[in-house]
C-alpha cells in the first residue's frame, strides 16, 4: 500500500514514521517545501508544494494539517479527481467536512498529545476512525490495528464529542492550574505545594468517577468559607478570577444540594 | 509533652496517632462520647464529651473539626482558663479567629487529603505552622519537625491563599472532570478513554508552568471549533456547561490575545 500525508507537523510527523514501518509513505506535501523535505528525508518519501503533484495511484492519502486548514486543503483536492482514500486525523472534523466534496472519504484520529520532543506510546493511543463505504472502515481498521490494540469505530458525533470533552477535562482544568498558580505568585507562596493534591485529583479522578470525588466548600455547602473566599478575590481585583470561582461553585452547589 | 484532641474525625485519627509515636495523648473530646472512645482506644488516651472535663495540665490541644465549628469550640475553650497551646488544623481560619478569644494560639495545618481507608505519607505532606508567640511558634516546629521535612512557617494570609488556589488546582479540576463525563455518557462514549490525557494534563502543570502548557481552541484562537462546542451543548440544552464553557474559553482567549 502506497501512502501520501499532506502537512508535515507534528501529527504528520509521528504518524508517517509508524506507518512507514509496514506500508510505502511514497509523498510528502506542504506548501513550505522545506517543511515537507525535513519529513519526507525521515521517511524515504517524495517531497512536494504543489497539489498537482499528487501522485494518483496513491491508495491513502492522509490529510494532517490544522482544523482550519483542512477546508481550502479539500478544494484543492475536488480538482484532483483522485481515486484513493483520503482520512483526515482531526477530532474535531465531522465526515461530511470531507464527504461534501470528495468520493471516497474517512477518518484516521489519534487521541494524544503530539510533540517533537517526546515518542509516541502508541500502543497505549486509542484510534478512532470511520469512513463512508464499509471496506474502506476495514482498510483503515486493518491499518490502526497494526499502530494500537485501542481501535475505536466511532461516529463523528461521538468523535465530537470527545473532544469538546477534551476541552473540559485537559484544557479547561489546566487553566484551573493557572489560576491557582496566580494566586499563589501573588502572595509569595510556591506553587509547587500543590503538586501533590494535583496529581492526587487526576488519579483519583480515574479511579472513582469524578462525581464522588468531588470535595471543597461548595461540595460540602460551606457558605463562609465561600463568601470568605470570594471577598479575597475581591480585595486583590481579580474579577476573572471571582467570576470562575462563583460559576463552578454554584453549579457544584445546586448539583450536591438537589442530590440530597 | 501531653497532648490533648478536640475531635475525633479523619484529620484527628490520623495526626493522634503519628504523635503517639513521640508524646503522650491524654485525652479525645468529642461531641459523640462513642466516637472519641474509637480513637480514645487506639491512642489509649481519656475519651470526654464535656469540655469542663478538659485536663488542665495538657500542654497543647489541637482542634481538629470542621471548619464551621471552630467558632462555638472557641466559645467553650474560652470558659476554661486553660493555660496550654491551642492549635486548630484548618487551612482556612485565620489566627485571628483563635487570637480574639484565647491566649497561647497557633495553627499546625497538614496540607493533605485525610481518608480512613488509606494511609498518610507524612513525609511527603507540607505541614504549616503559625502561633502568635514566638516560644510556641518554636514548640510547633519541633513537633511538626518530628513528622515531616517540609514544615513551612507561613503566615495565616498565605496560608488562606493556599487554601484559596487549591480549591481552583483540585475541587474546579475535579469538576471540570465530572462535566466532561457527562457530555461524555449522554454520547455513550467511554470516560475512561480520556484517563491518559488527565493525568498527563496534570503531570505537565508539575513539569512546566500551566500558564505554558496550556493548549486547545481557545488557546489557539479557533473560532470556529469554539462556535461549533457552544452550538453543540446548546443543541444537548446543557446551559451550566455551555456557561463554564463560554466563560473560560473567553477568559484564556483574552490571557493569550493581550500576550501576542
Amino acid at each position: 500500500m502506497k501512502i501520501g500525508f499532506i502537512g508535515a507537523g507534528r501529527v504528520a510527523t509521528h504518524l508517517a514514521q509508524q506507518l512507514q514501518r509496514h506500508y510505502e509513505v511514497v509523498q510528502i506535501y506542504s506548501r513550505d517545501l522545506l517543511h515537507a523535505q525535513k519529513l519526507a528525508f525521515i521517511v524515504n518519501a517524495e517531497a512536494i508544494n504543489e497539489f498537482e503533484k499528487i501522485n494518483q495511484h496513491l491508495d491513502l492519502l492522509i490529510i494532517a494539517v490544522s482544523d482550519q486548514a483542512i477546508p481550502s486543503v479539500i478544494a484543492q483536492l475536488k480538482q484532483l479527481n483522485f481515486k484513493g482514500l483520503i482520512v483526515h486525523t482531526s477530532g474535531s472534523t465531522h465526515l461530511n467536512v470531507l464527504a461534501s466534496s470528495l468520493d471516497r472519504v474517512g477518518i484516521f484520529y489519534p487521541l494524544q498529545t503530539f510533540s517533537y520532543e517526546s515518542e509516541i506510546n502508541w500502543q497505549q493511543t486509542p484510534l478512532f476512525i470511520e469512513a463512508r463505504e464499509k471496506e474502506d472502515t476495514e482498510l483503515l481498521n486493518n491499518i490502526a490495528q497494526l499502530l494500537t490494540e485501542k481501535v475505536y469505530q466511532y461516529s463523528s458525533e461521538q468523535r465530537l464529542s470527545l473532544h469538546l470533552a477534551a476541552v473540559f477535562a485537559c484544557n479547561f482544568s489546566n487553566y484551573c492550574y493557572d489560576i491557582s498558580k496566580q494566586i499563589l505568585d501573588q502572595k509569595q507562596v510556591d506553587f509547587s505545594l500543590l503538586y501533590p493534591l494535583i496529581l492526587e485529583t487526576a488519579k483519583k479522578a480515574t479511579m472513582v468517577s469524578p462525581d464522588h470525588a468531588q470535595t471543597g466548600p461548595a461540595r460540602r455547602g460551606d457558605q463562609n468559607i465561600l463568601h470568605m473566599h470570594q471577598n479575597m478575590l475581591k480585595a486583590e481585583n481579580q474579577d476573572n478570577f471571582l467570576d470562575v470561582y462563583s460559576l463552578l461553585s454554584q453549579q457544584i452547589l445546586e448539583k450536591y444540594q438537589s442530590n440530597k
